[in-house]
């Protein structure tokens, strides 16, 4: 076992599309969007199993793998209309996190530095810290603003004597510099952690956070529509970051650290595509899909399902930018054809 | 293995209900609803396993098999106010789509023929090519109008070379001119299925097609109101079709190609209530249950449950019919006891 | 295998709160809430299994064993700032239901006469025959209300030829006089079961049943709000049963008799946080958690929370009737901090 | 929830044979073995569920249920050569073993006055003790013996403060003088229970334990041969009781009490079809099979072959006995064909 | 979806091989062995699942899939040491058993006239039909002898109303033709199938089948050496057929129709190793592998081991062929490093 | 999160034994064996979760946790008999390897000095490189002889870029010089890893490893009884490891890297019973137990049994060592009780 092409299994691309080789600098700043896999489980606080992540998003679905995807919803093709390449797996030992880290952060600011989009599979959250510290080098540090779908907050202190791992990647973040803290919004978090004395240092730091209770007195769309906004003020370059276990562990069971009573699968499909085609995303990951813990692939679908409602709404942000058109949610499907 | 009584173990009937041999005609004729089972999953172009949902669909359950089921919410025991009998499972061989479709068409048209209302177990999806047909040739070639729950269009054409399979029979049927396209109306759809010129044969056909993008902006109500009022305008035999995919995965896994952001089980129970209430029916299918991939058993009882909203609603229907009462879903459930 | 401390498994309390000796009469007099086991599900018709609900419920969650849990949504840290104990398992032999159920009755007496509130952690619904009739006893026979989440009324008859089981509770309360029949108050029944002279002894009980019919037509916040005000009046002492089928076995498949069509667990945490703020709760049990027929542990989580919310609101309570204040469920989450 | 034809789910019989009336005493007396269903895991300390082995035990199997099975190996189709029919099962509530086991005890006695053969299915191992008790009061009080597959010796004494569970079954037996302690023999015991005064008590009954440790050293077959010929000296009959936990974890995981290292699946099939041609067996049980810890059916359908292979033996020993043949385990399949 | 690459999932090649296009003539004719996939499950009388045999055998595995397989055993890497090449998935619409069967039937025939060794991963046992007619088309009609390891005899008639079908290959190999049925030996057989009219017709085509019975009594090694023995006589071409399910089904619970008390997966692998290395083997098939029915992929990574196992053993032969060496199964594994 | 006790979940011991305070010098000096958990899982190269190791197999069992566990084989309450006490987990942070392995090092170092015998409850393999350098470093650097269980020799390279890892302990072990490689026995190896390099690097540190073709070919027996002599010859200090996927997947599925065709489970319990009989064991580790891919338990109770079955052995040693008897596997279970 000296060398590997995929960190785990066969060597695949998300879907079918086109691999790329991340030193091919030609080819990268042709890419609108880059894939990219962070198999990378060993910031976990409980179960691991997130290594195996990018493996399974990229080669689910009842579908061909023939690179194309065209989404009924947003009328285009994202995989095709877009150029989406996959650079497979950065090599990362859940033995190391500190390496792993800094493996992926150079890949992330190499694409970004290309203009291209990165998104990640991960892998668990600790992978956020190097990605948005990757765009941000890339893009302006300092400048980044984050919208962070999650359970929790992930903004704690040192654990089990790390100061890496999957509960800490925003506090990094926000503490080095390379996010704002200001832009910082959270949307579905509950439960019982973290303490008052990290919520204290997250108010400081002007964070944004929507916990269920107020999520669900006001309305999720509600919610939704002011974080799109308040991100979008004084800020033009967003990363959004989904942690899968946002959704309820009924909608998404294959999970480290699922926590009840969350957000349904529709809703977070449906605010994924708002705010990729309303938000200037520079950088997008998915993470803590541990497929050991799922059943009959549904998690893994979903995650999947996020990719491409990013991508879709990505490539028809693009289009409408030529046409001046302007998607409308409330168009019967078949209107038009 | 040369003969077989239900094609896959023991020989039960639905929840204990009647058997009835499909040869007694006279049987036949006093019958109000047939239930059918098609143990057929040689169309599905991925997870097979929905040859086992008549068997499990019949013999799920926490109470006794005892053919009563007394409606809480329909204050109706369907299963005894109405004649519901259950003719066994059809021979259908996965090997041999078609030979397996033509036999389960001329059940379909015999029981129909006998003014019964058909429900198909399935099965994958395929089946609803033969069921439809076999309704149009007893109630009148391509006056049939169609209700589908679904999250995909199975509008599509040939797969694996095949004319036949879980994929087209709404096409056929369309094509056939058995039942009538605009008059053909889909709920649930979502994904990134099928392509545009398939889409745009669709709406050529003047399809109606509620995608989830649409019924989560306008609302699930206001859209199956608008698609029960169009179904029912100039058009008085309608068939049901609910592929349990329409659900969401977490609540319905044991299917065979799941899509996540579908409607929830409640409101999937609500509509098929509703529209056997208010729609005339004359034929219902309950296809793509795949018991292997379930949970619990979790998609196997609602799937149940959906032949049960339909069987009380028909029943409560019958009783209205002659007491000139309406049903009212506001009614506390003890009032009135 | 002649004796045991907690009957199944290590003898470990919940989330790590200090555990209690029943005997120790002062100790018991100190505590608020008092953390009971009830490991036995003889009583059940269908699936057992809920014998493993204590150990589970105990035992589960990702966040450290430390007896601390600080609420994001209550900003409380119930299981700090109430004295909850926890003391271990009742002994209870599924063989044996009536021994079992006089053994647990005993200890809830104990607890509810020194005034703190038992929580009992089923187990099956079988329980809540002793828990209640062990609060009633101490704290006013015939006064007590209760309000009981459900997908079933659990008011049969004599099954299986024993006048013990989880189908009978709610009639041998009311039957015997226990607690109230006009404020017993029950939510989100739905299904085919029990049959019509069943509803008609409950009606004239002058129960209060919510089908999910009525609560989907209705809305669930209304319906909720007329009960908890229906509870109060003119009644200060509520049992709150929480019967894990209430949600959709989507959200909890692990439990024995799943009916499809439930509330969300979102809904349900909401509901048990909100009546155990607003009314006058003197016990609660939590019941029907099948760890054995669970995926990835999100029903024994979701139990978790129940008993979690319950107590997080209670603390809450007690804050805000020495310092006036009253919580908002519109304030976001970092707001004064 | 009144009354219940099998105790759960569907009304069926083993493998598609006919069913019987215990009532009807002419057909029992034709009858040469009577299959019941022993529906009762009340009576385990540990995990539940083995209340639904009868139903899955007559349900499972991949051939069709006409009630023929014609064994490879015994050259005789026992189902049919014999004849072998199935009451349903007894009504046992797992809430009250005494009860549950009385009702038990009277079947049993009923089939074995009629001098047929009864093979009950469990249930957990509680149920041993109805089925010899009711053997012994038909055919003999106290001239019994037993041979009995377990990894347990099942010879404990008062557990959660009950005389009647899964764990002392044999020490009932002996005491009460059902059976012999002196022709009580027991193959596959092994790990860590009882405690040394049990195993004293069960040395000074006279009876004869195999611990695998010895099984291993002394080989299998020289251990299986001994404990034949030591059963049936001066003993003419004998009842054969299978814990299905006999069987290594690896080959039968759907058992309540699992310890690692027993026989395999192989071994107790030859073992049980040996002693079925070999020795004057008046009864049978198969236990602890629990259906909702299996894996795709394994532990079922091994329970099932055991049943299978009892009647084959029987019936080809019954055949051997008109003939003057005896059965070759050497003899080509194909051959004398 | 109108075409596919590999028929479900990404177009990946067995363990990272190369990939050959089957009409690449003169590729074809260097290659030593081709893996072909066999996507079909059309013809299982029970549980389907097969169709994902293909791409789980190729994919599974923890160690890179960089297409060397160094064995311990046979010291050669087999995948490296010959030409091993991986020509995908014939197109197998399991709805079309007879198209199916065609369309493998070709594939298999042009690739053994080009003196290559087909081992196909099925897909159930059906397509052992096609697979041995196109290798007899190819290296001589009436001149192959099957060595045929199974739980079932496969020699049935009419199933389900079809000629084609998992029960039936044998019977349509020998009644073609196509190979010998002096030559067909089948080893592990057990159970209750087929009935006593097939068994004679078995019987009169002086067919060699060794039931499980007669395997324990005489040892597995005995009949292995017997069966060799008896193939190689007179016969210079066999093929070696592999249903996984004649493993017990607690080593290989994946597969659609376990039958109890098989040989286990060490025997097996040994066993294949032994007859790749001492008999002509000319193709081969691993069947009846269903992935959906498995368990942490024991039951996949069985298969893939066999596959390797074969290889392993081919090419050794190859260099002891040169060499004039014998391989030592006695010998320590770190003897002559 | 800031601290733990136990890493994951409540804190428990080893069946109920007592607990020790690794810092309270004179309890560890009178204790005889000491049980700790290694709840790291960052070295897998494939599937994680051995870090649910320790907690699971401390956990499970059906029997009382009260510290109590007389072995019927044995016929001595090992638990009891000898001073056993449980320290806890080490506290090992999955994404830092190096850390963790230092960690564990040390208290492994401390309790040999205090001449306590570690039994080691992993964890991946990665723990086997700390557990016998502690040992080493206390007992005798270069003195230790290694007797080592295991599917896969461990003796690799880098891998993923580090030196650390469970692909390489062994490695490590004897290039540091902490133990000999002339005394490493290895039992079990089977498959395709690793590289001949790799076996030439074994062979020349003369180590000994038997591959399951020479087990198989000379019988199990010969090789233990030649492995243990080898192992004592020149040698008094052996550390006994054990990867639990030496067992075949089919009796030990929760593992990360399965390998078809290995031991029984029975074979492995004997073998660990009676080296440690026999051999002069200083320390013991269980590895590789992934409680999330195991079925019903069936692995981590083996595992338990694994380490119930070596303090049994090296109870009765102690005994035997006094009195000076042998034990007798042949003895009948209740013979001389």
């Amino acid at each position: 076992m000296t060398r590997y092409g995929a960190q785990f299994g066969p060597d695949i691309t998300f879907l079918g599309i086109p691999a790329i080789d991340i030193d091919d600098q030609k080819a990268l700043e042709q890419a609108d969007v880059v894939i990219v896999g962070a198999p990378f489980d060993g910031g976990t606080s409980f179960r691991a199993g997130a290594r195996f992540g990018p493996s399974a998003i990229r080669g689910t679905d009842y579908l061909p793998h023939d690179g194309s995807r065209p989404s009924l919803a947003m009328r285009t093709d994202g995989l095709k209309d877009l150029n989406v390449v996959d650079m497979g797996d950065v090599e990362m030992f859940s033995g190391d996190a500190k390496t792993a880290c800094e493996s992926l952060e150079k890949v992330i600011e190499k694409i970004s530095s290309a203009n291209a989009i990165p998104i990640v599979l991960g892998g668990d959250h600790t992978i956020t810290w190097p990605d948005v510290t990757g765009v941000a080098k890339a893009r302006g540090w300092g400048k980044i603003g984050v919208i962070h779908f999650d359970a929790h907050a992930d903004t704690g202190d040192i654990t089990f004597g790390s100061l890496i791992g999957h509960g800490h990647p925003m506090r990094q973040l926000i503490e080095s510099g390379a996010c704002r803290g200001d832009r910082f919004i959270q949307i579905g978090l509950r439960g019982y952690w973290p303490e008052p004395e990290t919520l204290k240092w997250m108010s400081d730091q002007k964070m944004r956070s929507y916990e269920m209770t107020e999520i669900t007195a006001r309305g999720f769309e509600v919610c939704l529509d002011e974080a799109i906004k308040h991100a979008m003020t004084d800020c033009d370059a967003i990363f959004l970051s989904v942690d899968v276990d946002v959704v309820d562990p009924g909608h998404a069971p294959g999970t480290g650290t699922p926590e009840p009573g969350g957000l349904t699968s529709r809703q977070v499909l449906d605010a994924v595509r708002k705010i990729c085609y309303e938000v200037p995303i520079v950088g997008m990951d998915i993470v803590e899909v541990a497929p050991g813990y799922d059943h009959a692939d549904i998690t893994v679908l979903l995650a999947n399902r996020i990719v491409l409602e990013a991508v879709s709404a990505l490539s028809r942000k693009a289009k409408d930018a030529k046409s001046g058109q302007t998607w409308n949610p409330n168009q019967p499907l078949l209107d038009g054809r």
